[in-house]
């Protein structure tokens, strides 16, 4: 213990926010890093080499419709908006962080993405003929998939550390999700088209392992500023209403052609729908005269998606999707008004964003929802080649059994937990070292910190400085009367 | 007259708008019986099944791109976004009622399309075998279909009613839509794949028949909450230009595979890009020194939307649409000028969003549209394998002819007519009861009412309580200066 | 010399800026020309004629889903975004010209694109049987690119012309688009999958110039309305990320099926991202501690999507588009720190959005990259059928080789170059005739001149006005303390 309360005096020194130097040194160098990584090793797929005209005609295939770029495209574009659009501007909320939000998301994912291309392709498409990763419209969701995974960690931090602090956690969060993505969907074999484990496990408990690292004892010194003004909450629905649109394309994008994105869509599309009424349902409920509270709206209502992620590639059935929203929604809100005030209280843990509630919770459920779904797998429901088909039970998996699969889908949501906690821990310690540029206690959720803001400081959107400002002038006019008065 | 009037006394009694225990009890209500008839019900139907893989083999199809996933689902996607961003962003104009619009909207569409693949399944997709409704992607397209009419009425009394009302307004919706559509679309066999008057005419006239019966004569109380702010008006623009960009994939998204979905986009894009330039010309030329007015901009331009809904998948040729597309700009816009007003004045209709100008009257239109181009159809232009495809002239409609075809349009759009006005005003008799928890007439079209506010109502966005407020302030700060001066 | 001088005193006559005469009379008479020539000459192709029944059997097509309709619909919605929300709140920026941005983008596109369907068509799809223009999927994406360039033009000119202006400004810039277009890929045969010259190089030349030859000396009369306020800032934001997202669509629309979108697609989707992170580290570096710009970030990020369009459908390889995108960020980021301020003051070309440093060189250096990669091209890493397919080297060009194509390509840069260059000053003398009713030099960047606004001056978004007379205001009310201290 001591040895820990000697590291913690050693990062708990005064705060330098100048990143002019780290942040430009660590974009630059990472980005040539990347430059001679894909050099050496990134390669087009047979689908997207000027060789697939050859390739067509030696695989019999008839059509150019066959090319994999027309299954997964649409999908990939909706996905692509989640990731850019959707988690950058959920995280608008904030009355002055929104620079930030939407800028520093853009920074991790941008980033992020081609490190995850690598980090993805060696473990899952290296090319034994050349050495080679060989990549295509799949690689490029896989990428946007591990992204995402990074971005729900930031929800946990937003406005409490620097861009250079979130690169690293960028670097370290792709790298550890690569690995754990191995060992679950190819080691274990468990399914998870939808990532409820994979991504939104392991993200959130990353997350929010790394919050508790960082937990600032003084927080309430930034503490006016968490919170919205009216036109910041509008922002954030932008991100809500995308992530919750596109989130059937994001559980079905990687699933099986055919039936499988069909059915992963639907499944999708069902459980946010009965999410969107328990949410409300209990928003109104948890105040005293049954007011709807937006930070509800704004998350609770996409707990059904995460939580449907594993499992929408199953026969889950229609009736089963909208249970699992349903749940979530109730689940998701409580967490919201009892839980992430007592994570704070008690476990240290600051959730800016709530993600224990809007994936880790959820992604938790979704896992254990897959295990079972899975293991009452039955050929009279999926038919002798639909089960097969549908769970992969092919070459050196071929005497799997439904009933061992939920088995092994219950190991993989454990290996993405202890990923994402003991990840996050590690990660955290590397974050406290006084050398990344992170604001001061007094100055988070502040985009003045990192963000050259327009002067339009004087009345819109209102900080509280300009409220204290106004009353303190106010104060003095009344006092100027008084003292006239007294003359 | 004085059963009506005795009627209307008990209808006015004093406002009590706390919806917490109606408001979660019909959420949770509703959901719960979603699922269980979700649960007796709903099944995937064979392209979404895990018994697709034999499907395929039986019926010799060659491969999974022929699944109508891959026909529909980029479509689908675009009318979801329609739907929650389009529908919900083009009602946050209103200065101080844009949570309402947005979150109202998502409640209304998450519960409505469920109820939608219900009332559609039983009419439509009805497994004769096992009694059970089978869906799939054009399901889910057709419950947001469904699920738009609804939203369209939404419009007429927005700012105007409780959360539970919109419940209720849904529930009835849809199922009035679930029985028009039947018989416009297969008892009558009228053709409307854009829904022009299924959609359209109906929920327009649905909402404004509603909006009659729940007229507020003293609403001039919340007069001054009526209109927008700068940026309010800009997240409307986000509205109304997803529905713009994305209204081809509206009108073919359930069109005939090939070039009826092909040539339903054309027509579509056509005729909305005609009719922003004649809106833009009236708005125009409407004030004094040419100065455009941002709510024709918002909502008139999306009237060659509505009125090419119908014929857009017919030989409407390319001009037909222009000029589909120039008459409803020119029509919407005057409607702004001159009906919206009227109507409210002499009519007692109050239709916040002027649904009268962008859904109604350019639906009607769209039904004559239609009608009249099915009526001229012929095979040389058509050819003779074109023209029963399209008009699908197959079995018990084989000996159908095109000049038939027009009267039975016509007849539809009748039956949409009815259904909106009759429908409308039973349920607006509904919900004149006082026991829904609606705004008293001086809270309309504030949010403040059903949400908790974030606190900065000092300074951002202005409300007119804040301006009076300074007013007051600046008031009595002259009248000290004066009493000051006196002394 | 004094040819000119006395053209810019005819010219610079005082302004009167109502417009409501022109704007309608140019938005009625042009849309019904528009109808009247559509009716004359265009007609659907075969893929979206109801014959297309007919066809597929007569050309043996065995499927639905070979309509080119499903091969590029979903790109041609991505690219409809990108025209309408992302030029348009990209442009947003401002303090107070939203409604400009978005409402007069919304104009020009609504009309460019059925002008640039006609123009096109008679170029590039003259059906010689019937004489009729034949139009599809990809005649629409070619209309939205089209438009595209003369929204970027816009870019150059945001805030200082009028409505008027801005039309002839279309109509000439989409004539000159088609003629400049069907010499670089038909009679060069230069290819240019993504429009970094057809496109890019000759939009942002044709708007620099226009706005060199509409200077305003006394410009800074406005200066205090050039800047953003924190959420027209967060608007833009939606506009930048609409355009990052879609761009891989935008330079695979019109690519060959197959490998060619698909490549496409990925080679945008990697310059763009390594974009980002070099724009970020330019950004901080600028600034004295390290502060972003979110200028830069709205712009210069996408910068990598115009460089690579050219090159996109060839084997650039996936680091060769990381490189391009890596330099594109820094060029377009010091772009906007040291040119834009040198072009205004040293060259008199005022660009509001700084469309020299995202479209301009970025443009150019698409050529270039371009015109190197097709020289560079080898059977090797072709493959014989692909590089026929891949640079179309067929009929008339079968015996090209890649090394002319290269020079051929370089040919292509140029005559965007003098298009744009040459075009734009003719043009531009147009627009300063004193008849276009544009804003006089201290209304600029105000759209108080062309809109209705709504009356929320008092507070939100703040003016400079408002500031001031707040400022009086305190002054007054001091001045008025200090009278009565004397009392």
């Amino acid at each position: 213990m001591g040895c820990i309360q000697s590291f913690r005096q050693c990062c708990d020194q005064p705060k330098n926010t100048n990143v002019r130097i780290s942040l430009p040194a660590v974009c630059c160098i990472w980005q040539i890093a990347m430059i001679i990584l894909f050099g050496i090793f990134i390669r087009y797929n047979e689908e997207s080499d000027a060789h697939w005209i050859d390739h067509k005609t030696s695989n019999n295939i008839s059509s150019n419709i066959e090319n994999d770029f027309y299954f997964r495209y649409p999908s990939f574009q909706d996905v692509h908006v989640m990731i850019f659009v959707g988690f950058g501007f959920l995280m608008t909320f904030l009355k002055r962080y929104s620079f930030g939000a939407i800028g520093f998301n853009f920074l991790i994912a941008g980033f992020g993405l081609q490190w995850a291309l690598l980090m993805q392709g060696w473990f899952h498409s290296l090319d034994p003929m050349d050495g080679k990763i060989k990549i295509g419209v799949e690689s490029m969701i896989n990428a946007d998939f591990c992204v995402a995974s990074c971005l729900i960690a930031y929800g946990a931090v937003l406005g409490k550390v620097s861009p250079v602090q979130l690169m690293v956690m960028t670097l370290f969060g792709v790298t550890l999700y690569a690995v754990e993505e191995y060992i679950i969907l190819s080691l274990i074999h468990a399914r998870d088209a939808g990532g409820s484990m994979v991504i939104h496990t392991f993200g959130a408990y990353y997350g929010l392992s790394i919050s508790w690292m960082l937990y600032r004892p003084n927080l309430d010194q930034s503490k006016h500023r968490i919170g919205s003004v009216y036109h910041s909450d509008v922002f954030a629905m932008i991100g809500t209403l995308f992530l919750w649109m596109f989130w059937p394309s994001f559980n079905s994008a990687i699933a099986d052609h055919g039936d499988g994105q069909h059915r992963a869509a639907i499944n999708t599309y069902l459980s946010l729908a009965a999410t969107v009424l328990t949410t409300i349902a209990i928003s109104s409920l948890s105040q005293k005269t049954g007011k709807l509270d937006m930070v509800h709206i704004q998350n609770a209502t996409l707990a059904g998606g995460v939580a449907v992620g594993t499992a929408a590639e199953f026969m889950l059935m229609p009736y089963g999707s909208l249970i699992v929203g349903f749940c979530c929604g109730i689940i998701s809100t409580l967490g919201y008004i009892y839980i992430t005030p007592f994570m704070e209280k008690y476990l240290k843990i600051h959730d800016t964003c709530g993600i224990h509630n809007l994936h880790a919770m959820p992604g938790v459920i979704g896992g254990i929802v897959g295990a079972i779904t899975a293991a009452a797998a039955s050929e009279e429901v999926y038919g002798k080649e639909g089960l097969i088909n549908t769970f992969d039970f092919m070459k050196e998996w071929k005497y799997m059994v439904p009933t061992r699969q939920g088995g092994h889908q219950a190991a993989g949501l454990c290996v993405a937990l202890c990923f994402g906690i003991g990840g996050g821990i590690i990660v955290g310690c590397i974050l406290r070292l006084p050398i990344w540029g992170d604001a001061p206690d007094n100055s988070c959720f502040d985009d003045e910190v990192y963000w050259e803001l327009p002067e339009d400081e004087e009345n819109n959107p209102p900080t509280v400085e300009y409220n204290n400002h106004m009353r303190n002038k106010a104060v003095t006019e009344s006092n100027l009367s008084m003292e006239r008065r007294q003359n």
